[in-house]
């Protein structure tokens, strides 16, 4: 069975997945490009920017492990851009430049319909409006037996560990302290309950918490 | 100048220090001693309750230093004991037997005034009903020259961090869910600002994070 896995989701210590004040200056609100820098320094998201050097260790193998055996990726309307509301012109088409480092499927999650955009090396981004079971099961299908990837943001991420949708999930907790922003695992409504810590590691910059649902 | 410290805070991975419905039958919530396994399997909490063997490592090394230079403790209300309200007869004295593990002056946070309650071992409890900042000024003068450290819990920590009081804070980072419950790290206020980590280490069971107040 194909599953559907987080990866690399980056949390500070007192909980957030991005800090406050977010909007189009800010994506990942104040201070929140604190919670990546850790991925930033790995070899393989430097070779992804074509940079050479970087970490190569238990960071760089988490962030590579993020990709092994996916067929296709969800994620929400505010990881792929800062637009709100209706498309108007389709000029938007995410924060990665003609050739997105997914090379599969993207469905995005939005209450407002849009043609689908395909780009350079293999990635397509389809807009999805009927809700996250039918971006779930339009993921499926397109990965074509591979595994499915929610990319976030953490709304996202919080929205399926609620419908009970996720198998696996890697939290990579940043020794920061946002003092507020947005809360990953809050408002779970049950949704954590089954999931067991099968992996737990730590680099001198993040600890690596790996869970994978044992409920059904 | 002494200092106020924090040690050995356990929190889950979703940011609780208590597992939720927590009462007398459940002084740490539900599912809330999973937090606390750690630290009970280590040399340092075994010997503290007469027995022999146990983890010697990293997380022994974060026990022990707990108790390192420190001469009085501050402690919440719920953590001294179950009773509510006024004390009416004085016959709760702590969870911890006629010898507890403190051996000095421990200040206990309370609306209800109560007599000072000297135990063996040369642990004395003081009930502080006019707040924080004056249980604080009792503690450093008691320790004589030795830090203060506040016992917990959750929400007392939250009460000095807010404050802008606590100079140096060790969290440990347990890796479980427990979906619900007392938040550590929340409604900071900004009390969370200037603080930076300083040690990142974990062990199988947990991640260990310390935190020095760098702002004044």
């Amino acid at each position: 069975m194909p599953k559907l896995r987080v990866h690399n989701l980056s949390m500070s210590l007192d909980g957030y997945a991005a800090g406050p004040h977010q909007d189009a200056e800010n994506p990942l609100g104040v201070g929140g490009e604190r919670l990546h820098e850790w991925a930033f320094a790995t070899r393989t998201a430097r070779a992804m920017h074509g940079l050479e050097g970087g970490e190569s260790g238990l960071d760089d193998r988490f962030i590579g492990q993020g990709d092994v055996g996916v067929g296709a990726t969800i994620m929400g309307r505010n990881m792929f851009g800062p637009v709100r509301g209706v498309w108007g012109t389709d000029e938007w088409t995410g924060w990665w430049g003609d050739n997105p480092p997914y090379h599969h499927p993207v469905f995005v999650l939005t209450h407002h319909p849009r043609r689908p955009v395909a780009m350079a090396g293999g990635t397509t981004f389809y807009f999805v409006s009927d809700g996250p079971e039918s971006a779930l099961e339009q993921a499926v299908e397109a990965a074509g037996g591979l595994d499915v990837r929610i990319g976030g943001g953490a709304s996202t991420v919080r929205q399926y560990l609620r419908a009970g949708l996720i198998d696996e999930m890697h939290v990579a907790i940043v020794p920061i302290l946002l003092g507020g922003g947005e809360r990953l695992l809050d408002d779970l409504d049950g949704g954590a309950d089954g999931y067991q810590c099968v992996e737990f590691v730590s680099s001198p910059a993040v600890a690596h918490a790996r869970f994978v649902r044992t409920l059904t």
